[in-house]
């Protein structure tokens, strides 16, 4: 494409390097911030900038944090006996808005993926070892998505944690709710049946 | 949704400004931002930042340019007598990429639309108006979209234009190349009848 500006062609391939925007869109966002108040603007880069340069993380949980250690890992309110372990802070903030967990987060920062290069060394694991077997944790949830990327880290992690006699589990998996069993794939709803619950704990 | 960070808080919400982007989409971008390399980001919001307050338009046709007067205004390849009036720099980069249309352009910045409270003061039809009587111009093209906002301002420039003698026309209407009958909607459909073409002229 023939950009009328080098200034709109630079503004629009670095916005069509961030994930999910391509080159159309991009060039869409580029002619909204050109018809914005600079002060706008400003603000934004300024905030991307003061993000990317100023974010620290928990060095209890590894989540982003504007202390040293974050509001959860400080928290009276919430059981320091259950760690729930997470892909990003994305899952944090997903689980949270659940209300229905009270403990803390372990933020692995990524899952084992071999095929994007991403190895054992290159994630949280080492803090997460670190905590045992000196800890008040008696149960540690593994929260990771059901790919075969977050399997993979399930079944590395759950090998590792065993050694230390604490208790592992995983996050529910079955039909979602609202979803049609007619669409549901194969595998999910052969698990679903196969691990049955009784209709009064549901 | 709880933040566990302010700067991330910020960045979100700067970022869910944008239009067609949610707070969910915000936060994934803010995501990736924070992992990647800092001159990268400082690119992204230089780039911003210098197209918001550097960029100019072309004195004749009001599209974006790099100098007081564009590429396209300047060429003596181009034919003069021809000016297609388009809404803004992402139709001439749709037009252009066609390579059927070998004329000039001029670029209004917008459409007549009282709903979003854009009226003829808040377009660059003056300057349009002002090429008018001495001029080489023997064609305008109205190429707005065919929408209600769209048809209002061709209409309304159209009745400026023809008192100055100029011919006036308009992209064609019709069938979309590659588009199945059934699902066109009636009123494309039944002008596309009417204005029915000659199968040699197609």
């Amino acid at each position: 494409m023939q950009y009328p500006s080098k200034l709109i062609e630079s503004a629009v391939q670095e916005i069509a390097r961030l994930p999910g925007i391509g080159k159309k869109t991009a060039l869409r966002l580029a002619l909204h911030i050109l018809k914005q108040d600079v002060e706008h603007i400003q603000a934004l880069t300024d905030s991307l900038l003061a993000m990317r340069l100023h974010s620290q993380y928990c060095s209890k949980c590894m989540n982003l944090s504007d202390a040293e250690i974050c509001n959860i890992c400080n928290s009276k309110l919430r059981n320091h006996e259950i760690l729930c372990v997470v892909e990003d802070t994305k899952d944090v903030l997903a689980l949270e808005n659940t209300g229905h967990y009270n403990g803390l987060y372990y933020v692995l920062g990524g899952v084992i993926s071999p095929v994007n290069g991403i190895g054992v060394s290159d994630l949280n694991f080492d803090k997460l070892i670190e905590k045992f077997p000196n800890s008040d944790i008696k149960e540690v949830i593994l929260a990771l998505s059901p790919t075969i990327d977050g399997d993979t880290t399930a079944f590395y992690l759950s090998k590792k944690l065993k050694t230390f006699g604490v208790k592992i589990s995983t996050i529910a998996r079955g039909v979602q709710v609202g979803s049609d069993l007619e669409y549901v794939d194969e595998i999910t709803l052969g698990r679903s049946i196969q691990r049955r619950i009784e209709y009064d704990n549901l």
